[in-house]
Order: C-alpha cells, then structure tokens, then sequence
C-alpha cells in the first residue's frame, strides 16, 4: 500500500461582488479548509476526523462537502471501492459568507485527485466540487466553489447553460480586508428575500458597473475599480439583514477602501482596496463598528488569491 | 478674413451593441456624414445648404443637430456672433438605425472646432454634440454622439449620473455587417414598448454576456465574443419591428457571424465577424433575406472605426 500523505488548502472565498451577482467571485489567501488523504486498505472513503467545525459537520462522506466532492471524482473513475482516509480541518468560520461549505467541497476533491496522481486536471474538478456545494445549498452555486478551486478574481459569464468561467487580470496592490460579525443569515432567507426583477434602470446602472469593474481590472485603473464596485441590486435588498451594515461600509469607504459590500449572502462583509496598508486600516475600522455594537467579529485582510487550492 | 475651408467626417455608429443595451456603441468605417465650414463675414452661424437628406432637414442652425451642436460650443466660448458658413452632406441613410443625427451632431461640432484652432479637445465636445442629438431624440443619448466622435468600440459606464465612457479594445480582425433594410422605425415607439423591468434571472445572464464581451475584446477571443453577443432583454421586446428579423439572424449566424443582433433601435441588424471576408458574406446573407421578401436594403461592411470624427 502506498503510504503517502497528501495535504491541501483551499481558500476562502468572496462571492456576488457587488455588481457581480453570481457572476463575480474572489479567493483569499487566508483563511482556507485544509483536508488530509491517504490510503487505507478498508475499501471506501472514510472521514476520520473534523477539527474546527465545532461538531457541526457530519462524519458519513455522503453528508459532508468534502466527502460528496471526493465521491463524485471517484465514482467517475469508478474507484469508489478505493480504500481512503480523510481528515477535514476547518480553519474558517461555517455559515460566514466566505465560501466556507466550497472550500471544503474543493479541498475534499483537489486532494484526492492529488493522491490519485492527478487524473483530472484542475478545471475538469470543477463538477464534481459543485456536487458537494449542492448538499450544502441545494443548487448548484458556482461562484465560491471555482473561486476557491482556480483561485483569482472571476467571471462567470454563464453558469446556466455550462461553466464559462473567465479569469480575469488582478491588479498588483489589490488587497481585500473582511470582517465576519458572528450573527446568523441563512442562505436560503438572503435568496428568498431578493425580488425576482429589477427596473431595466437598475439593469443598466448594474451592468455598466459590472463592465467598468471588469474594464478597470485589465487596466489596473483603480479608480475605475472604485467608480464600479457599486451594488444597486442586491445590497439594498440585503443590507438590512447585516446590523449596521451601512456604518460599517461608511467607515470602510472613510478608511480608504475602494468599494465596501456584502460578501456571498453575508454576514461577511469585504471591501477592496489598494495597498495593503489601506486594507490593514480599512480591515480594523469596518471592526471597530461591530465591536462597538457588542457585535464579536473576526477581521481577515488578505492579498487576492491567485493559485486557489494547492498541495501543502 | 480667414478663407480656409474645413471638411470633416463622422462616422455611422452602431448602439445597443446585443448585450450593451445604452451602453455599448461601436463606430464604421462607412458610411457617415460630412460637414463643411468656412468663415463668413455675415455673423452668425447659417447653414447654406443640405445634401442627401431629401429635404428632410431644416437649414435652420438651431433645428438641425449639425447646427446645434456647434452652436452649443460656440455658446460657451461666448462667439456665437461669428460668421460662419456650413454645408451638411449627408451620406448615409436618416431613421435607419445608425445613428444618422449622431453623426450630423458630431460633424458640426467637430467641424467648427477645427475651424476655430481646437479650442477644445476631442473628448471635450461631446456635451455640445449631446445638445444636437437632443434636438432629435429629446433625450440626451449618448451611446452613438460618443461612438462617432470618439471611434472605436466604447462602454458607456454610467451616463446617468456623469459621462464615464471607457474605450474598450478593437481585436484586429473585427468586422461589420450592416444591413438597413427600408421600413421605418420611430425611436420614441422602439424606446416605449420596452418592458421597465426584468428578471433578476435575465439580469444575470445578460450582464455575463456584457462581461463576456468584454473580456472578450480585451483577450481577441473570438469564440467568447460569440457566445457573449447575445441579448436575452431587448432584442425579444424589438425583433417583431424588422420584418424578418429572425431569418436575417438566422442568415448571419449561418454565414458565419459570431453575433448579429438590432443596432440601436432599427431597422438596422449588424453583424460582427472575424475577418472581412466573412463580413462580406454575411452582409449578402442577410440582404438576400430582405431583397426575398421585397424589402429594398443596403449593406455596409466596414472595419471598427478607431478614429471616430476626422477632418478629411
């Protein structure tokens, strides 16, 4: 029996980036899932332990991200019967905002295709990480989960019909700074609030935003970025489910930030900025509205991730 | 008196690029409009005569666009009472889709800037030109005034609240079909049977296309621009205006089109197309269709136009 060990990380995730409702999507470095493989010889994909999820993520590979992708891939290569251990390590918040089911779902299948000897190549992980993403949100929500997996800031031009997804250019002081109030919104309640239209108005102001966002990355014009990260849609729907979410980008957009909104369906919220000096000082002030509030909140500032899940 | 004679030329533009609606425009090589200006020593701007308009434009400065336009720039440098003598060629089709009085707007203004020594720079008299395509449309419209001073293929980021156009890339073997088939469209009917809502669901799939395009353009992947070129909000809502206009898409995409869709508000139907050959067959196509159903058509193939107004 080969007695390697695989580790891997897979980052955390900033999807529905302001004017990219499930089109836009940005991995961290920090935080990130680490998941550990190896072979066994009982037959079958066994999760031996999870550290940091608090006992709230199952054992049975069938009700964890991380097993659900990893059975996918195998199941594909119909080596199901393969005798495998994984351990998950959770080492960012669940229920964040921050893609934390799809770093899991990644990391479960990046690493046994890494202990497989690679017989897909990154992208083609890309169908079986979403099977694990649909147990966590029953549908197939694309945008953190190919965040997390390619890493970079993307486009997804359409997720409907097939995954086109377009990486698009990170500008070379792009940092972002998050902050993760500890309060509660559900997934399920952050979509079923959204109207089901949207003035032609908002459409174009939205869309013209999107372009400028995209155009203003290829020409690391960041005041163009500034002028784009602008959200007429879904914030306005949202914010209300995020306390104080209105302060807390105020003081993001004072400390310097280019543009502040709701990370995923939130709590989270992540502003962008240029410098990492400026997302250091951005970072601390979105906190400092929280903890005033009584509100506990964890702060991430990060470089844009541009490898997604790697091999430790 | 100065006896120097100015010719300039604008060019036909193309707006509501399929996934651009009022935010994409692009500009041809041909046709367009040319204008003549020369000093006189009678104060005051005359228009002296109008060719190619089959009297269907007034000589009167401030009820032609053309005249407009340069009346707003002389306005504002407070020389209103010059003389000045302007002949207006129209060379290319009215109410056809192109933007005919764009194009008229541009050349007065361009005409008489050059006649004055540049007072302004080019991206400076785009507020002038707007006041001429005021004239026409009672709305200040920007998508084909910018196109055709500027040149090349433009998004318009936001012309709501303040004019933020970003020049986008011209992949080298970029072409246009253009077809203008003779049936009259009133912009004011094309603009009041839109819906002014949408789903949240064509939002999303029609901002990708945007951003598609876009990356695109910046990428010369030809194969994204086709699959971006799609427009899921207006195309529906105006196609019943131009008759036949699935057959001619149809005939365009079959000819090898990457992407043929309204431009502006019609008759027109454009086409992109990698490569001038191509473009040429898919103009014939899409004539064909309209000559079949007796409808009289011109077509136009042209390179982008990265130009935009020029003295000739």
């Amino acid at each position: 029996m080969d007695d390697k060990e695989i580790r891997v990380f897979a980052p955390a995730t900033v999807a529905n980036v302001a004017c990219g409702f499930d089109q836009l999507g940005f991995a961290l470095s920090h935080p990130g899932d680490e998941v550990v493989v190896r072979f066994t010889d009982r037959p079958g994909l066994v999760i031996t332990h999870i550290t940091g999820a608090d006992g709230k993520l199952s054992c049975d590979p069938r009700e964890n991200t991380a097993g659900v992708s990893a059975l996918a891939m195998l199941e594909a290569l119909d080596k199901k019967d393969l005798g495998i251990e994984m351990e998950i390590h959770k080492k960012m918040p669940l229920g964040s905002g921050l893609g934390s089911s799809a770093a899991s779902s990644v990391a479960g299948v990046f690493a046994v295709n890494e202990l497989l000897g690679r017989p897909f190549e990154k992208k083609g992980l890309l169908p079986f990480a979403l099977e694990g993403e649909f147990l966590a949100h029953k549908a197939y929500v694309a945008d953190n989960v190919t965040s997390s997996l390619l890493g970079g800031i993307l486009l997804l031009k359409d997720v409907e019909h097939n995954l086109d997804v377009q990486p698009l250019p990170v500008p070379a002081e792009l940092y972002a700074a998050v902050v993760y109030p500890q309060v509660e919104i559900l997934t399920k309640t952050a979509r079923a609030i959204l109207s089901p239209t949207i003035t032609l108005k908002q459409h174009i102001e939205q869309s013209g935003n999107l372009g400028g966002f995209i155009v203003g990355l290829f020409k690391s014009d960041y005041d163009l970025i500034a002028r784009s990260l602008r959200d007429v849609v879904i914030e306005p729907q949202r914010a209300h489910l995020i306390p104080h979410f209105y302060i807390v980008k105020e003081a993001a957009l004072h400390a310097g930030a280019l543009g502040c909104s709701i990370s995923g369906s939130g709590p989270s919220v992540f502003a962008l900025c240029k410098g990492n000096d400026i997302a250091d000082q951005v970072g601390l002030a979105m906190q400092q509205v929280f903890q005033d509030a009584g509100i506990p909140c964890e702060v991430f500032v990060s470089a844009i991730n541009t490898e997604g899940a790697i091999k430790l």
